[in-house]
């Protein structure tokens, strides 16, 4: 793998484009629901990033692309300016796509004049910033991408292809043991990481067990026929009272279709394949599940010390074919990446030190601690290269549109 | 003019492709707020309407260009059956723009068919009113796109071009003066009318005086500066709780830039002209003016009677630059009609008489007829030859992007 | 009767006392809804009236009896300033109810001895504006206290008594018969009126027929059986809208118990009689009611030619049990008024010529004249004395819990 | 003190009439907003918690004392059946506030008859937790007393005195430091406690300084004048929209009358005193306070290890005169009882091996567990001996009608 600045900054910027080939204007200007944007305002707001962050400051006197960009495409950064607010990212029809095509491509000639003449680490590290600030947003151009087309009463695909028939019963799921006490996590410093998952520290963990393999669509079936979301001792208050005020009674973007469970999927409608890892799913049905399961939801650090006990996250990431009913290794987690993002126990607080940069990428994640769940691992959909065993993926309880699942935990 | 039922299909459908052209695919897709639609829904629904009551019945058995189109794009008809949900129109990013175009060109030709062979007067009258739907639907489109565009904080133009600068000052309104009595109002069956326009029927009025012009945008600046928007006895209770909630303080479209009043207009912001007609005002507003000017608003049968008495609209519509501060003739009642829509005192309701027709067709108009207010006359963006002295607009009290505004009346 | 202006307020007076008196202190301070105000509000709000418009004025320098109440009772009187909010009308536990007796006591006292020296026509005419005042507020207390009895799932009462069973079926509805013409309608100015019923002016009618009762309970458990409530042909738009937002399928206060209907009222629960009128139903039902039966509702101009027609209203109000199944008289309209008001298919607009009087007492009616219907009539619960032929009652369409029911009408 | 079950009991009882008696019928039954509940229905849930869980079981074959009470004064228990929706708890009117004082006092007769029978243990235990539930209502119902005669403008007061003039300034603040290291926490069954407060375990923390103070309201004003309100980043993302949505811009109860800041407190508006514990503050306020005095919010563990370092929590609770610019003995933390809760910067989760207890008083907390964060210490309206080192409060983030004020923390 190449460690050529320019070269990884094109193959993240190309990566993005990629993605977004196979919609139209039209598919990428709709906002879906205030927590979604455009495909285009993905691909405008990573733009930004990079002048705001690094060619702003890196290449003074710094004459924008557009100046009216700075205040259409800024996402939350008050420090910034005032900015196109978020639920109305949608009624941005012009700037066009083409246009942002082209802003994109004005930006990535600027950054890689940039880089030619000057590699101050400083400068570097801003740009792997960048970088994975981007690959973030590409996980997050397909999760509203697929919300967007759900919306279609219709269910059109974003890709062709679809899930292989996964017709193996998966193994009955195994513990993975922990005896607890003093442990480390967090990142340590070496390669990257976002702010939010250092400092490296100490934490005490009571002896545990992680079930070796995520949850699947079958045993959701089973939670559901034994009236899961009907009974409401196995649900937090606030959960109970939100899937009665929605009327939630299975995981997002399943389908009866003619007495039959369909999942839509980016390939579009597909049945439910019961051995792969249930999906779509919020932290108050994960909890209300792992309850009925006679089980808990993992602490993060109870996910991070076991998956550091495993080794590497391997590169079985991106929009291949999920690997199902795979074999498991006995006394090893399975599915620990590149399936779904697992819902742990831990609410998003920071860690003890946690320090916010100065200036306005200060802002990239602990204003958001409060009131979110942490999801640990990777999802099928995101980027390659971009799981970590310290990643902190975050949502609000209530949350569903991201590739979350359930992977069990229990005492021991 | 041509009479020939093919020839005029195919100018009105002409004319919608034409007023869309100016759009992307982005800006045809979009719903700015519930009450709009998007401009590609109008190319789309227009066409349904078509097959729905013209084909269907009339070149039976009938197999739709898309069976999906059906659900898409009925608008209101729920004897039609269930259809998108009219605030998620905006979801619709499929079928594209392009589809619907060719859409719209199997459809011609299927009409163009079917009138090569049958001119049945019933035929013939069902495409009499798809013609005026349409006709409708382009000002719409206009109303919508204006809407949208709006809503982009560049204030972009939907066409080059714009208001020449009306530096004359308007002669002082006169009235025309009407001695009441029993009067017939209300079409006669004579030409094209949609069903909420007759029956044709006696009415008595008192005696009155019609202003003989539009109030000005310039009157309106008096308006405000006599504290038109901040004093609660200028306004019915509703409106001023309505102006507070929205904090309203002049109509909608103007912007206040570097201490001068401009308006956006189709082609993009410009500054008031104070000789223009005051145009983007609700209910609510026109009646405070007309109240804090010593008046009050026309009921429907006043403004009726006298545009009866001064001859036919003639073609003074659609979307070139108006004419402002024209010498009005003495005694005669200008700018009635192609300028701006024009508040009535007369909420909605049924003519005596009045019956819906039979079939999904009937649900054309009456199930409108409450809570909402009649306009009168037409506005600048009316197609030509939809204008008629019986043509009955409507609109919420609270509702102002239609292109409406105010002429008095007062009792004598 | 006395004409004795002193002995007349006395009466009015005590007589909202006696209204309030079944009701304990909890019961008159909670507000069950926006639209309704407590009890202990009306008693001082009625009062705060004679002091604002007849004590302040007639009796200067005039000490108020508490300075605060000027805030918190007056009810939306603009010109008098600032005033409790009416959605939190219901917040204040204080001033008490003994409080609010106390300061009708001495509201009367003082009004009484200034009547004592003072008898001038303008004082006196407002007086009898401050009792029909109180005479409405009357009615709207036993609206109020019904519909907060009816939010507690024990349905207590308010009285004893009832319902005597009218077992009686009644008569087939028959058809008052009139042709139609120049008609005078809206009040003379003799004896008192509120200002929306004047000035008298004149209106044109087409021939029409009006029933000669009300539509019973029975009729529309048959509109229910025959689908009413899920048939959306029936319905205006707007009223298919609003009912299935809110799952209405019955009458307001019916219930359903032990497979038998219920309704509610200032008696407590009582089995649904099928003679009686049916009562609690909004505008949109009443409409959908008529079109349902081949009818249409009422003008408000029909209503009253006939009314007129029928002699002088008779005492026939109050809490009194509802004459049912009474012997119809052939070619009279029974039942105009003591039973259920009546909704009219004309919106509540200024009659011709109609002008607020000057001064805060101005926004008396005027500045409610928008999207409401007119309801003509009386109910059981009216106030004796306070009906007449030219009463304009008025409620928005959506509107059900004052005692409206139905009246048929049709064209000839 | 005594230890004898039925005279526990009737103190506790006692006290809570005690609360209610200087309020009026009426000041009994309104519920302000949601989140509060009228003081009728505290004392009426807290009666029927002792029937529910008390006489049910054991005086079985249990007759209750009016069966509908079941229904009206269950809060949130799912497992005993539907109940009043809490929304609507100011709905009942009736029983009224006779009715429920007769209510507690035949339930008293009859849980005292019972406990002269049998002093079982698990009914012992069951006696403690229903006392001690009821001192969590007198707290609440002290708060939500508050927060219904805050919504009076005229900002009557519950009780009479008030805040001694407390004009001395306070010490500057200091700092308790702890070594961190491996610390035990939570409750060790040892007493009584809830079921959140176990069970005992241990944790891990950085060494760390607690403040040995409050922050006072004198601080408070200069976190205003430094624009603390209008600063974003200070705030958490969720804060800044929240304070800018409900347009805060100091703490809850505060008024600026005659241009001096007031604050609203039991015994009516009171002058602020600038030496005296800021309270009525939001975790977003605490949380935005701490960041901008260069300091932190405590985690709870911190806060406990440094509290059970003081020894025991004195008898300094109740109604009486808060103690202010108390001399601070070096080196230990003052006013951690008694004056205001503290926010922690801890999310309110279980403590690893919690398991909530069998049947419906099995809700009593864990259900609570998500999107809420601790507060520590007791208020200056908590009740005698319901205090305790290990005792976990919990609200949400926006929340601040709770006597909740702020320590702050800081990283050695």
């Amino acid at each position: 793998m190449t460690t050529d600045p320019t070269e990884l900054f094109r193959t993240v910027r190309d990566r993005t484009e990629e993605l977004a080939a196979p919609l139209s204007a039209e598919d990428q200007v709709v906002q879906s629901m205030t927590d979604a944007s455009p495909a285009k305002w993905h691909r405008a707001h990573t733009t930004w990033f990079f002048e705001e962050f690094v060619l702003s400051p890196w290449a003074a006197p710094y004459e924008p692309v557009d100046p009216r960009y700075r205040y259409l495409f800024n996402s939350y950064y008050e420090a910034v300016g005032p900015r196109q607010p978020r639920p109305r990212r949608g009624m941005v029809t012009r700037p066009s796509v083409a246009e942002i095509a082209e802003y994109r491509r004005a930006v990535d000639d600027r950054v890689a004049a940039l880089l030619a003449d000057n590699q101050d680490p400083a400068l570097l590290a801003t740009m792997e910033l960048g970088r994975n600030h981007e690959q973030q947003h590409q996980e997050l151009l397909l999760m509203d991408v697929k919300h967007l087309l759900w919306q279609n009463p219709f269910r059109p695909a974003y890709q062709d292809g679809g899930t292989p028939a996964g017709a193996a019963t998966p193994k009955p799921a195994g513990w993975v043991e922990h005896p607890g006490g003093i442990v480390e996590v967090g990142h340590d410093g070496r390669g990257f990481a976002f702010d939010n998952e250092g400092p490296r520290h100490r934490t005490f963990l009571e002896p545990f067990q992680l079930s070796d393999r995520l949850v699947t669509a079958g045993e959701w079936l089973d939670f559901m026929a034994d009236g899961g979301y009907s009974r409401p001792e196995l649900w937090l208050s606030d959960g109970w009272a939100h899937i009665n005020a929605e009327g939630w009674d299975c995981p997002d973007y399943w389908d009866r279709v003619d007495d039959a469970w369909h999942v839509f999927t980016l390939s579009g409608r597909q049945p439910l394949d019961p051995a792969a890892p249930v999906v779509h799913v919020s932290y108050y049905e994960a909890d209300a599940y792992a309850r009925w399961a006679g089980a808990r939801l993992p602490l993060e650090a109870e996910w991070e010390v076991v998956a550091t006990d495993q080794g590497d996250p391997a590169a079985q990431f991106g929009l291949h074919p999920r690997a199902v009913a795979e074999e498991p290794t006995a006394g090893a987690a399975h599915q620990l990446f590149g399936e779904v993002w697992q819902w742990t126990a831990s609410p998003y607080t920071p860690f003890p030190g946690f320090r916010t940069a100065p200036g306005a990428v200060g802002e990239y994640n602990g204003k958001f601690m409060v009131d979110q769940q942490v999801l640990r691992g990777s999802a099928s959909i995101t980027s390659d290269g971009h799981a970590r065993r310290t990643y902190r993926n975050f949502f609000p309880s209530r949350s569903r549109w991201a590739f979350s699942g359930v992977r069990l935990a229990r005492d021991v």
